[in-house]
This record gives structure tokens, C-alpha cells and sequence, in this order.
């Protein structure tokens, strides 16, 4: 499935949650990553970001599909991160 | 169609993105909007981020999807922005 991901973290986290982030997907954007998961992989991604983050200050949000054949991606201003290939 | 916008703009034109985006989406969490919005509507917030942001240094992402039945969202930590009631 294709995940996007976007974190709203204290800044002491921010790089942890970033490096776990990026064992499993794209970093896009400031918070953002994308890329296709295993149902596997999407659990253990949570998994060890609910360790790190503190529940009661931070945020993350995941947005799956099951297909992103009906998705389209656009951007204005400048690309900041890496490509996924799923476009 | 279904949209959510992601930016990373420049602290100065922040609050100009997101007043001219909350016009159009709701916002969900640090520098996220999400929403419903009709194609002639998409090309307006478009249009008129277009003129304020700074192309050279600002970045909004938009990932439209023409239906939502295949997507989830799922959020671990608080709940930052209002909720849109598409899911």
C-alpha cells in the first residue's frame, strides 16, 4: 500500500522521528514522506515512532491507499526532497 | 475531488499560506490542510498561492485523489486541527 506521512514533532524529536521515518519511506517535504509499505513495515514504522514521540505534544499522521491509481501529485515552488517513483 | 495540501514556506508568508488555504480546506495538523474542493476552486488556491509564495525558496505539495474509498487516516499522538468529515 502507499503511505504519506506527516509529523508535527517537538524539535528534540524531530531528527529521531526522521530517521526512523526514513528506513521506510521518502522524505518529500519540511514533515513529509511518502512511498509504498508492507502491511508489515506500516506496523513497525508505527511501532517504533510510538516509542519515540511524546503523545501529549506530538502528532503524526498517516494517509494510506490501498491503490494510488486515482492520485496525482503537484507542486508549487521549489522540490525539496526526493522523488518517489510511484508518479 | 479530495485534497491535501502540505507546505513549507518561509515563517514570513506562513500565515498569508494559510489563511488563503483555510479558505478552501481545513487544517489538520502543523503545515496540513485536507478537504473536499471542487476543480474550479483547486485552480483558484492555486492561483492565488501562486502570488505569494517565493518559487525560488517556498514549497506546496498537493496530492489530489478523485475518491477517497480506498484511503485511510490514522494518527497516533494528540490531535492537532480540525477534522474534515470525509473520513
Amino acid at each position: 500500500m502507499f503511505v504519506i506521512e506527516v509529523y508535527d514533532v517537538n524539535e528534540k524529536r524531530v531528527a529521531k522521528v526522521l530517521k526512523i521515518s526514513r528506513k521506510y519511506l521518502y522524505w518529500v517535504q519540511n514533515s513529509v514522506l511518502e512511498g509504498e509499505i508492507s502491511e508489515a513495515n506500516y506496523k513497525k514504522l508505527k511501532m517504533e515512532l510510538k516509542r519515540i514521540i511524546n503523545t501529549s505534544e506530538d502528532s503524526v499522521i498517516f494517509y494510506t491507499f490501498r491503490t494510488t491509481r486515482y492520485s496525482q501529485r503537484e507542486s508549487i515552488g521549489i522540490v525539496k526532497g526526493g522523488e518517489s517513483n510511484i508518479y
